[in-house]
């Protein structure tokens, strides 16, 4: 049996700690190739870079796994890599492992999510991972197991047309992790401010600062599950249509 | 009675065309604050800057409308605006006009419409405006009356919680411009390519380019509505949850 081609990307650059556990987990699984940002992406959304052009550079020394780095977005690199390297669609795309939350309305801005919503956009199996933890040395090993069972499980069963998932992984240790919940995006924002400063020569300029201002307390949220210790799994979809607001505009008068 | 306060800003940078005439637009309808980016930010998706910091700069020298430039990307200038500026929350943002179409899929690419959804994430009713033309030069008058009822509209009924427009316009003449039609996300995506060059030194670049692919003709749609000539707007939201896919996906063994 021929094994499954995995795609493996992330945000925070080919480099990061959190890519390189990543690819070490999926290497059973399947044949791994990398095309990842040669630097960091965070808070990218779903970015695309169309008035610069893109780079594309092969960084591995070894035959196994194939490494590539390039100058975009998470977006460009699952654009490229299918386009360019692969010249196929792999069976499985994983991007992350985050350094740091993509839950709830992070989900919208995370460049992690971008690539995984990229694939499902190109109706690849794809998942974006992330640990809630920033720092450079974080610990991604106690969720291995469960990383690698649900990449094993996407391969097996696929997922929906259109649809990816957004694993949240809760930055405990292992034997505190208590297993996997199937949820929804909490409603939440980021109550944002701003760190105003002044330049060496007198200029003002801001730091964009905020905090997480979480608006329900329902057991079926991702917040709710990463706050009891599971790994918060979400499926991810695409149509941004708020399809049941669509009679209540249709009876505006536009006329007036 | 006091004029509701309406934040006009883009993707396209603060001196194109569509935002001149959205601000011409608005002023009859309010007190209109201008915060745009300095340069295009098309394509950047929800993306946020917090590698950097951010640049803001006055730059109207009448006294009305007041005019700001940005460093940032659109989600910026709607976060500065609100936080350094307005200091409250405007009672309309309107974003746009786009030179090029945000219809379908684009949406989730669009600087344009990250704005309004940012908008719509802080509570504000928002609004994205596209015109289908990517020139210079597009022709943004014929779509005139049909933005300020729209507009009217908004500041009238306000918006459901967390739901903003993305309104698109068909490059054509008034009289052939059919009215509104409320309706949703095509199903669509861009099949990507590359144009794949040398650079003087011999190394390889690449150009992002992409055809879009519509995947269905229902007359439910914004790309029907463009199409036959009508002004598509599409409510929209931001919970990527697919709820209708969690029972299958709470199915799976996690243990194998």
């Amino acid at each position: 049996m021929t094994k499954p081609v995995i795609l493996v990307t992330n945000d925070d650059g080919v480099m990061a700690p959190g890519i390189r556990n990543l690819i070490e987990f999926m290497i059973p699984l399947g044949e791994v190739v990398v095309v990842a940002p040669n630097k960091p992406q965070s808070g990218m959304g779903h970015a695309v870079t169309i008035s610069n052009p893109l780079r594309l550079e092969k960084i591995s020394k070894e035959e196994y796994p194939q490494e590539f780095s390039c100058s975009g977005t998470p977006v460009d690199c699952v654009k490229l890599a299918v386009n360019k390297i692969l010249k196929r669609k792999p069976d499985l795309l994983v991007s992350g492992i985050n350094h740091g939350s993509n839950s709830s309305i992070n989900v919208i801005y995370s460049g992690t999510m971008s690539a995984a919503i990229e694939g499902a956009m190109e109706t690849i199996p794809s998942i974006g991972f992330s640990l809630l933890d920033f720092s450079f040395d974080a610990n991604f090993k106690p969720a291995k197991k469960f990383i690698v069972s649900i990449a094993k499980n996407v391969l097996k069963n696929g997922l929906p047309k259109g649809i990816c998932l957004n694993v949240n992984i809760p930055a405990v240790k292992e034997n505190e992790l208590k297993g996997i919940k199937v949820c929804r995006q909490a409603r939440a924002n980021w109550e944002e401010s701003f760190d105003h400063r002044k330049d060496p020569s007198g200029k003002d300029y801001y730091w964009l600062t905020g905090k997480f201002a979480l608006h329900e307390n329902s057991n079926e949220t991702d917040e709710w599950a990463l706050k009891n210790n599971y790994i918060s799994v979400v499926p991810v979809q695409f149509d941004f249509t708020a399809h049941s607001v669509i009679p209540e505009i249709q009876n505006w008068n536009f006329n007036g």
